[in-house]
């Protein structure tokens, strides 16, 4: 309620800083009965974690998680489930020379003038290293939506900076660094990615998120839409400025009569609606872009502040990842997987077990 | 908590359907000492009002709003503000046609397999006449943000299908019937309205929102962002299927070295970050567009099932807002200043008052 | 969340001053397709209304519920159900000798210091008024318990002052004006209360709180225990100043040999629990027994001081309960029965539906 | 949300089993810039861990924290603060002849049929070890209490079974193993405990808990009132069976003219109220009874059933309080400041700072 927690059912709160002695994540409200073991958040975190090619930061942390609580001989207990995953390789000295100043686009600004002090250790905080928790606790729900309904939920880059990256087939995603669908467009992108890293800047991209086979019914308006909820997580993800679903910002431009999905006995006839119709799930698959920007922390020079406002230059090196969106696609799964899990369980609240 | 609230400190609760006997909302949370009255809140309903022009719905609504508590000598007590518009242009029997079938692209469909029940009068609890209770809380909220830091919230139209609206001046917004900030593109707008009209379909829109003068702190990361909690609104607004903030969607094309606001001691030199960095107000101006769906209710003939799963053919007649994006524009600015006036309550509960 | 809201899933936010235009509340979160009309609710505000008999205070009130929302041909849909209740009889000349003093022991004082302003009419906010709307919530709770799992909750006075009240049947409980479970002893009880009357002072009394056929599983530990929950909405309650469960305040001087109920395979053999193990509801009857303050606006003179700290004499005329202890009697039901359908439906959200 | 969460504002989640490899809380909303350092907690801590005194439960646990989050160089950052205590003594062995079978007045048997399942290990999650993480996150709140407003909080015992323990002094509280304010009649409870446990039954408590230097003002109406939070988290600490405030029980039999505490302009002249009127504070001590049951480990021999439902008989040997109370002085003490620090914060979201 004091800004870390996720979800009201389905709770995630979320603790931890950079370069601080761990982060991690209480889980509140995941039902009993549930096997669970180490392993299967783990799979999850390494999706993540750092360090895995030459085109993400290169920090070293096996991310490794432990469980605190929630489990006894291996399955759930209705407990909270803690999750707790130690920092190992906090390089502090690479950032003494922001952290007095302001890079251009970072927290660094926000977090000083709001609460008087910062922890410039990494980012602190605002940190994308804590969407690792975020992450651990999506392992959780994405097993359990999985055994309930059959609900998967999976993620692709779909452009990085000006090159869009046609679907082919999910069964490529895990194949590549980058999250892509195509394998053909994968060369393209390393040396894209190459030569962006030489050159100290970064780059945004567009991610696209979908869940399967999530029952109809999921959602409360008239606030809590299940589509606001999405649009909440999501743009709480670090870099995200966009979100949409469905046809999105091309809904502008549609007639009513190109907009509006046809109904046949069978089942809808498209899916402008992107799965959600009045802030209710319809039965169809869930369909959420996100446009990510660049990160902030680039050797690039730019004009800034200091604490003192005083005009100053910045550069950060330090280890970075040139485009925070590929990592952002395991990220970006998790939280479609926290809120669909919390809008299951408000809903068989409300009005009992989904019947369609 | 239900679905039914919005904002954690400044809280509305909303309740009503389009042709029950009233919609109405409670506000909790308002600081004690304002000075309130009825005529702060009907300016702000009035703009949204059904029948002001030939361009939106033409049902007949005075959505007069009486003040019920909350109130002592014209001034806020910090009790519970209950606020309640009587419906009064209630023609049920407009809607009989489609009380058992499903029209395409509308809540119809999603609410009756959550609930079971639906009320179809009117699209009962999914209407956008829904939005009014919303409207008076967000007019409260407005008229606080106001007097406490003189923040400024308006919205305006800034495309209209494919006719993109130049943006002139504000000043321009209330003198058309469209929000439209460029008077030279009004009669444009007229004649593509009256054209559609004509032809009983629907067509979507893009809206601009934007608050002057927010203080520098505002947001509760890592998960109750500021942005976030934007999304979350907005997407929860009737028909909005994408939001974004600052350089939004053009951020995925922008290297590190664009997107990122250099600053000088004097201010940030530009606003790819729409006001937000790390999920916490900058002190710049907060900047979302949203997306809008056409309305669903068409006269067009569309295939669609019915309760029984039957294929059937829908029409929609009675009346609808050709573009609700058109009064959209004052619920997203309410949307807007809700959010904020909640985010100012929860940081000066943590951190006391704002000090930029 | 800013304090009027009770109940996390079934959730009931209260409005309205004791001379104001309106009382009323907002229920969200009822279960769909539940039968539901004005008189299951009429009927319980009329066991709480004022003016039933000369021992209760003489306002003049019908209470007569209006059902804004949320029932579509008789049936809840889901949607919040929207209650209202107008003032009828609010004589604000009675209130005009204590509007700038504080009765001793009345919330005048706390309001006036935490807000900076209060609504001296009748007590405003403060009044036992307030309770009504929460029982009109409470009658639908009621309803649905019964419904849904035969749970039945009552209550009656166990003590008036020094006059323990023996319970011999909850036949009795309507057939006096004291919700006394013991016809016997009404006429001591009337004796007393008239002459209580005419020295224009008040009593205290005790309640005793019962709800039957809980199934065992309600309560979400470690913090939202049952019985935590019922403490904080009887404790809420106007005037009470103590609770307990079970054995409540005995269990101090009890052994662990004769607090801990034994079981057999029939069930257990005592109830020193009050129907509460660990937080958790154990299938056993709920007792809980609440301790009522005298109500503090009486005709005897006390010293006080008035809104400038100056030394006063106060003496409340006007319409007043000698005995708030006897109209709590359906207001600590209500709240009861609040409690235990929230719990219900969190429940049956994390752990599906109760087995036992 | 889910149960595991206290407060809205000062928010601490709590996770662990008694025998699981740890214990801890995030607090979350804690402002920023306050000195915090490990042993600000470990003081605390020393005062409710086991095996202090002979007294009390012989599990040998250091309990010694670890600050995972929150702070940098020394003080808050307003970020959350995680705090992990590792259990280290766990003899799980000794548990084994329970495992199956329920203890008369434990939670084995309400958590069994609520959750399906349930860790036997030293009560599992119903363990009063899990006051451990209350007591660390009220450490926090005590010492921004004492340091806002010079807020003082303490408890002590002032019944053990059928000895009344009159107050005599705050100063001996630390002083002895009973938390008694009167060192008089520490040998007699000595001589009492040690009779006890050669008996192998336990006992029940009261416990009283103040605090003072409270601002007016503090409390939510008309549902979160100050009481109705203080007796909710009361009664969710494991084993209270009553909680009351001011003159508690002793309300029902005083007439109106007796309990209202009259106000002269020098404050007021009695304590009936406890400190809170209209659920909001008046700068009065805060004064709490809680009745503690005695703990339902015994060694004494019990009926009971199995998880089977067959008919067994249960002893509890293994490691546990004779009296419960003795260790819930602290914890009450923690449950209290994290109340009062929850509306202090939620107080100066609304009102703003307080002025009295």
């Amino acid at each position: 309620m004091a800004g870390n927690s996720l979800g009201k059912f389905f709770c995630v709160t979320n603790f931890g800083e950079s370069h601080g002695p761990a982060i991690g994540c209480i889980v509140d409200g995941c039902p009993p009965g549930m096997d669970l073991d180490k392993n299967d958040i783990q799979i999850e975190l390494n999706r993540r974690k750092p360090g895995t090619s030459r085109h993400v930061t290169q920090r070293q942390e096996k991310d490794e998680v432990e469980i605190l609580s929630g489990i006894y001989e291996g399955k759930t207990t209705g407990a909270p489930i803690a999750l707790l995953i130690r920092n190992i390789d906090a390089r502090s000295h690479d950032y003494s020379n922001i952290s007095e100043s302001f890079r251009p686009g970072h927290a660094d600004y926000s977090y000083w003038y709001k609460y008087g002090i910062r922890d410039p250790r990494g980012g602190g905080r605002s940190s994308a290293r804590l969407t690792a928790p975020t992450v651990a606790a999506g392992a959780i729900a994405k097993k359990w939506l999985s055994q309930y309904s059959n609900i998967k939920i999976r993620a692709y880059m779909s452009q990085l900076g000006n090159i869009a990256i046609p679907f082919v087939s999910w069964d490529f995603i895990e194949e590549n660094a980058f999250f892509s669908p195509n394998m053909l467009i994968v060369s393209q992108l390393e040396t894209y990615m190459d030569d962006l890293r030489r050159s100290g800047d970064s780059i945004g991209a567009r991610i696209e998120v979908q869940a399967d086979n999530v029952p109809c019914g999921l959602g409360e308006p008239i606030y809590d839409r299940l589509d606001a909820d999405i649009a909440h997580v999501m743009m709480g993800l670090n870099a995200v400025k966009g979100v949409s679903i469905g046809a999105g910002f091309d809904s502008i431009t549609q007639l009513g009569s190109e907009h509006g999905d046809e109904i046949s006995p069978n089942g809808f006839r498209s899916n402008n609606s992107g799965g959600v119709l009045g802030g209710i799930s319809t039965g169809q698959s869930i369909c959420v872009s996100l446009a990510i920007k660049p990160t902030s922390s680039i050797r690039v020079e730019r004009n800034s502040v200091n604490q003192k406002n005083e005009a100053v230059v910045v550069q950060t090196f330090g280890r970075h990842d040139p485009c925070v969106g590929i990592r952002a696609v395991p990220v970006a799964e998790s939280m479609l997987a926290i809120v669909i899990m919390d809008h299951v369980l408000r809903h068989r609240g409300q009005c009992g077990e989904i019947n369609k």
